[in-house]
């Protein structure tokens, strides 16, 4: 498996492989590569002839007080990974050659970086909407795959591939889990083991609301009780958000459920000692369903929701 | 000569083009063609096998007060301009094709975009940066030619170009102009017979400052005073901007030059009449050569220019 490190060397292949009618799946990472990636990967596979995987921390995402030093590096080790799954290519570019001197082009997806994570990390999706147009003019990819997990990314990834008229296929994979059903991200790492089990937390409260959904629950108001009881239960989290939206738009349903809608969360757990970050962030989502029909009430009601 | 209207099919016919290993060369244009485009679609043929023009007045680089709806549209006699200069395509891509129903996507050039027409203009300039990656990624061009009459503009774009990894050369083309030296625009046609010789001034402050230069001027207040002058001439005209700038970072040259400097001018003048806009504003530039090494006088000085 080969190592690139130039835009113009990837531009060139891609030229070749796509005149050579191969198609090019693009699988952008950060490195620290774990299970979670390994399938983005496999999917990239099942979809395509070629498959690049790009590993580049990109600075313009973390803001002033995160975690950009201490976010894990492991580029050996992401390598060996790539090899074993039959990746063709790692991109790893030079941070110089993608923020060169005198770089001050930003590509921002307005109204969907506002909310949920963009609220506490008010930089994060302008770093991110300007690097991945970055990967896709290197890699010129037919397709490029992420992962559900980071919803709100997804949603504007999709949002500036078409606004952009990028040539370009976005598919999302869904989250992968510990058997214990933590999401797999890189920063699990900085989880004690007190905090670690309580992370389980976020699941639960996922669980908790799709079966009340799935029961006719419709008010917000009460969805949102269910969800804050199941995250109370770690006891050391700190709640950043847990709200109910569009998943298309991200707008916020506040009242009454009339479709899907999904349900996004992010917690903070704080990580003891001085190696790492002072705290760490984990988040999780789902689409709930449209929700089972509600049983009409044998009673006069005026409420909105009923056999909606 | 073709038309086309959708994206998709112009990336698919740009793909083919590049796997014949055919050079495609795109003429990114508002329509309203004039000489200087059609030197443009020259210089375009010069450097590659195929020469696409596009088409699009784009609605995103006019302010609120601006002459969106009166700017000329001229399309039948644009195709047939461009059929006669032996274009091959036309790309006359579809408004909502290019701002989809909750598009929100922008690209900025932060520091390039602020001063001179983007002082005057503040979202003009977000809406070009904006638009030319939508063109780029739906004609993948090898090479896209722009006129040195928007100056300012092509620093932008040769910016974003860079910093986006876009895998397209940009060309720069020196501007046309009519026979008495005032460069061509489509606004030049509001202009009414008593304006129209005032717009010379233009180009007289240019020649004025360049004699100045290379007879060793180098002080930038003497130059100021030189351009005023001329700009003066005209009675009618307002003077929006007359700068000496750096001619890639665009940063004021404010005491003393000390290389080539970009010297820029923008000018409105009344429009008299009810049926295009309320003034027009007309803009010009000049690379300015480094100077004449100026004779050191025969006595103490402290001045820091003396033999530079």
């Amino acid at each position: 498996m080969e190592v690139v490190r130039h835009a113009k060397e990837l531009q060139h292949r891609a030229d070749e492989l796509r005149a050579a009618g191969r198609r090019v799946a693009l699988v952008p990472t950060m490195g620290a590569l774990h299970e979670g990636h390994l399938e983005l990967v496999r999917e990239a596979r099942r979809k395509a002839d070629v498959v690049w995987v790009s590993i580049f921390v990109n600075p313009t995402q973390f803001g002033p007080n995160e975690d950009l030093t201490s976010y894990p590096r492991t580029f050996e080790e992401d390598c060996s990974a790539c090899t074993w799954e039959g990746v063709d290519l790692v991109f790893a570019p030079n941070p110089e050659e993608f923020y060169p001197e005198g770089c001050q082009t930003w590509v921002e997806v307005s109204e969907l970086s506002q909310p949920l994570c963009g609220a506490t990390r008010p930089t994060h999706f302008r770093g991110v909407s300007t690097i991945v147009p970055k990967l896709f003019l290197a890699a010129k990819p037919h397709i490029a795959v992420f992962g559900e997990k980071d919803f709100q990314q997804l949603a504007i990834i999709r949002r500036l591939t078409r606004d952009l008229c990028f040539d370009v296929e976005i598919i999302g994979v869904p989250t992968v889990r510990e058997s214990d059903g933590v999401a797999l991200s890189s920063r699990n790492k900085w989880l004690d083991g007190k905090r670690r089990p309580q992370a389980t937390a976020l699941l639960h409260a996922l669980d908790a609301a799709e079966l009340a959904v799935r029961a006719g629950v419709k008010e917000v108001f009460q969805l949102d009780e269910i969800v804050a009881k199941e995250l109370a239960m770690a006891k050391d989290a700190q709640v950043d958000y847990a709200e109910f939206r569009d998943p298309e738009t991200l707008e916020p349903i506040l009242h009454e459920l009339n479709g899907p809608v999904l349900l996004a969360l992010a917690v903070f757990f704080p990580v003891p000692g001085d190696k790492g970050p002072d705290r760490v962030r984990l988040i999780d989502n789902r689409v709930l369903p449209a929700g089972a029909a509600r049983i009409p009430r044998n009673t006069k009601s005026n409420t909105r929701s009923t056999n909606r």
